[in-house]
C-alpha cells in the first residue's frame, strides 16, 4: 500500500507519465502482427490460470473492505472471483484471440479513371481510456479487446476491486512480455486518487484518443459532461416495445415478456409497452397479463388500468425512467405515428422495437425511429454485440460519432487512405 | 442593417432559435426522399441564375467594405463574385445534386444462426455547424453537402463576407420552399456578433453535432481547442514527400515539382522533401535544381545546400512550417526509417508519400505512417475528396474519430442497425 500511497500525492505527474508511456506502446501496437496479439492473449490466459491463487488472495482484500463498509450482498458477490471465474475470465482472452484481426483489413477499394488505386485500411485509434467501476473481470476484457485492436489502453478500475484488478493485471503485463510487446499495452492505473479519473477526462495531453466508461448512470454522466476527449457510451437505456395493430399476437406476447423480464438489469431491457389503441382489445389485456403473471409490475395509462386491478398508475415520470428492474410503464398510443413522437421525445436512442405483421408499418417505424438499434418482432435483448455476431464488445454507444450501437474490434479502429500509384501527377 | 443590429445584441438567444429550429428540420431532412434534396439544389442552383443581378449588388456592400478597410488584392479577388461565379456556384449545386444520397444506403448486412436480419444503414448525423471565413460560395457548397446528406446547416460566415453570403443564402431558401422542404434545413447566421462563433462551439443546447470550420490556421486552431462538440478538420497539411533510394528518377522528379508546385496554397501541398542518403548522388540534385528551376525556394540542409548555391539554410524551425508558398524544406534522412520518424515527428497526420519503385519499402513506408492519406509514387495534391471519387468534400479531417481524410457526403452520416426478426426471444 505503501507505493499506492506514495504515488497519490503526485498524480498529476504519475497519469501523465501513463499517457507518454502508452502513446509509446501504441506506435508498436499499431505495427503488430495478428500471431504477436493472440500470443500475448493466450498467454495471459495461462498467466491467469497459474495465478488462481494469488488472485483469490488479492480478491480477499477487496472483498475483507467491501464486507467492512457494509456493501450489499449483491455487490460482494459481483467483486467475488474464484476458480470457476477466472477460467471463465481466462476463456474470454482465448476468445478475443480467435477473433479476427481488424487492423489492416481493407475496408472499400477503388481505382479512379487516372488509375489511382484508393485503398481504406483499418488502423487503430491509438490510445482507449477505460474508466469502470467494481467487477474487476473488465480488467481482462477491456484490456483485451484494446490489445486486439491494436490499441494502447489505460485502466482505471474502481477502487473497491484495486487489488483484484492489479493482480488480473499481471497476468496481461506477463502476456504481453511473453509475446515480446510493450508492456504498457495496457496500464493499470496504479492509485484509487479519485484525480486520476479527471485527469483521464482532460486526455493526457494529448494522448489519450477516447474514453470508454463502464458502469452505473452517475459514472457515465459524470465522463460524458467533463471529458474533452470523445467518449463511447450510453447514458441509460429507456427501451421500447410498439405493439401494433397489425401484430401477430402468438408472436408478439413472449418478445415483450422476454424483453423485459429475461434479465432486467441490461441496457436493452424494455421499460415501456407502448400499446396501439386501435389494435384488437385482448392485444393490450393478454400483454399486461403476460407481465403480471410473470412477476412484472406495471404501471399504464387510464386505459391499461382498466385491463387488470393489479396495475399501477403511471405517472409523467414513468415515461421518462430507467426501471433496471422488474417493473414496465405502459401507454396506449394513437399508432406508429405517436409511438415514434413518444419514442423521441422519452427514449435515450439505445434500443427500440416495433411488433406487428404488416410491413409497411414496420418500415415506417424502423426509418423514422433514431435509435442505435431499430427492431422489427424481435427481443430488445438482442441489444448485443456478442447477439450480433461481432464476438464481443466493449460497450454499447447511443452517439452519432463513429461508433454506434455495439462496441466491438472494428468500432475501436479508425482508418487511413492508401493510395498507390504509378507516377501520377495531378493536372491543373 | 438595423435588423443585423438590433439581433447583436441578443445573440444568445438568437442563436438557441437557430439550434432548436435547426434539430427540428432535421427530423424531417432524415426522412426526406433524394428527390426532393435533388429538387430543392436545382431549384436554388436556377435561383442563383435569376438572382445574379442581386448577388452582385450585394458583393458590392462586401467589396467596397474590403476595399475601404485596405484588404489586400488577393482578398477582394477571393470575394468578388460575378456572373460567371455565380454561375459556378449553380453548377456546384447542380453536381452534388447528381451525386447518390447516402442516406438509407445498407453498408453491411448478415444473418446470424438465429435467423435475425441485421443490417447497418447510414442515416444523417443532425446538425452541421459550418464556421467559414471570406469565400462567399462556401455557403452555398457547405449548405449543399449538408442538405443531400440529411442533416440541418447551421452555417457561419465571415463578416466581410456577410451580404454575399446572405444573398446566396436567400437563394438556397428559395430551392428548399420550392422542394416542400423546411427552411431551417440551411440557416446563415444572422448576425456578425464573434459570440455567435462562441454559442456554436458550445454546441447550441446539445443540437449541433459536429462543427466544421473552414478556413486558416487562427480560425481551425480556435474551433479545436474551444469546441464542446466533434470537429471534422485539419490544422494545418504539412505534407511530406520521401525520395528513396529505390526511386525511378524519371518519374519522382515530376511528381515533387507537381506535389509542392501545382497549388502551394492548398493543404496537401508538399512542405518538405525527405531524400535518402543512400540514393544515388543525381536523386538529390536533379530534384532540387528542378525544383528551385520551376521557381521554388529551396530550404536545405548542409548536404541539401552543397548540391546548389542557391539552397539556403534550413533552421530546426523549417521542419514543422506550412508555408503555403513557393517555399520547400529538404532534408536528407537515413533510409525509410529515418523517413517515417521525422514524418512522426513534425508531419500533421495529412498526407505523406514515398517515391520508390522497392515494394517492400513502401509497404513499409505505407504501413508505419500515421496519416490520413499515404500515397505511393503519386502527387500528394491529389488530396482532395474530388480526386478520391467522392464528388465533394467539405474538408479534410486529420482526426481519427468518425471522418479521416476527404470529408464527402458519405463521412457527413451516422448508421443504424435496422434488426429484423420473425418472432425471436433471447434465450437465457
Amino acid at each position: 500500500m505503501n507505493r499506492v500511497e506514495k504515488l497519490s500525492a503526485d498524480t498529476k505527474d504519475v497519469m501523465a507519465e501513463l499517457g507518454r508511456q502508452a502513446k509509446q506502446a501504441a506506435s508498436v501496437l499499431a505495427i503488430a502482427s495478428r500471431e504477436e496479439k493472440d500470443a500475448a492473449l493466450i498467454a495471459a490466459a495461462d498467466a491467469l490460470r497459474h495465478s488462481t491463487a494469488s488472485i483469490v488472495e488479492a480478491n480477499a482484500l477487496d472483498l475483507g473492505a467491501a464486507r467492512e463498509v457494509g456493501r450489499p450482498d449483491a455487490f460482494v458477490d459481483r467483486l467475488a472471483l474464484d476458480e470457476k471465474r477466472i477460467d471463465g475470465i481466462a476463456k474470454g482472452l482465448e476468445a478475443i484471440a480467435k477473433l479476427d484481426d481488424p487492423v489492416g483489413a481493407t475496408i472499400a477499394e477503388w481505382r479512379q479513371p487516372n488509375h489511382l488505386k484508393i485503398e481504406r485500411v483499418r488502423t487503430p485509434l491509438g490510445v482507449i481510456g477505460v474508466i469502470y467501476e467494481s467487477r474487476p473481470n473488465v480488467t481482462a476484457d477491456a484490456g483485451a479487446l484494446c490489445l486486439k485492436s491494436g490499441n494502447a489502453a489505460i485502466l482505471r478500475g474502481g477502487s473497491e476491486s484495486f487489488h483484484s484488478s492489479r493482480a488480473i493485471h499481471a497476468c496481461l503485463v506477463t502476456g504481453l512480455k511473453a509475446a515480446g510487446l510493450p508492456a504498457a499495452a495496457i496500464q493499470l492505473v496504479p492509485t484509487t486518487d479519485r484525480a486520476a479519473v479527471g485527469e483521464m477526462l482532460r486526455g493526457l495531453d494529448g494522448t489519450i484518443d477516447v474514453i470508454v466508461p463502464r458502469g452505473g448512470k452517475s459514472l457515465v454522466g459524470r465522463v460524458q459532461d467533463e471529458a474533452r476527449v470523445p467518449v463511447f457510451a450510453h447514458l441509460e437505456g429507456i427501451c421500447h416495445v410498439y405493439l401494433d395493430r397489425g401484430a401477430d399476437l402468438d408472436d408478439a406476447v413472449p418478445i415483450i415478456v422476454n424483453a423485459k423480464m429475461r434479465r432486467t438489469g441490461i441496457c436493452g431491457a424494455a421499460e415501456t409497452l407502448l400499446v396501439d389503441k386501435e389494435a384488437p382489445e385482448e392485444f393490450l389485456k393478454s400483454a399486461v397479463t403476460a407481465l403480471l403473471d410473470a412477476g412484472c409490475e406495471v404501471r399504464g395509462d387510464a386505459q391499461t388500468q382498466s385491463v387488470d386491478p393489479r396495475v399501477k398508475a403511471a405517472t409523467e415520470e414513468d415515461w421518462p425512467t430507467e426501471y433496471l428492474d422488474k417493473i414496465i410503464s405502459v401507454k396506449t398510443v394513437d399508432g406508429v405515428d405517436e409511438a415514434i413522437s413518444h419514442i423521441s421525445t422519452y427514449g435515450s436512442q439505445h434500443t427500440d422495437c416495433i411488433l406487428t405483421e404488416c410491413y409497411g408499418t414496420a418500415e415506417h417505424f424502423l426509418k423514422r425511429v433514431d435509435s442505435a438499434i431499430v427492431l422489427h418482432n424481435a427481443s430488445t435483448q438482442f441489444a448485443d454485440g456478442g447477439e450480433f455476431g461481432m464476438g464481443a464488445e466493449i460497450g454499447i454507444a447511443t452517439g452519432k460519432m463513429h461508433a454506434r450501437g455495439p462496441v466491438g474490434l472494428e468500432q475501436l479502429t479508425s482508418f487511413k487512405y492508401v493510395v498507390r500509384g504509378a507516377g501520377q501527377t495531378r493536372p491543373e
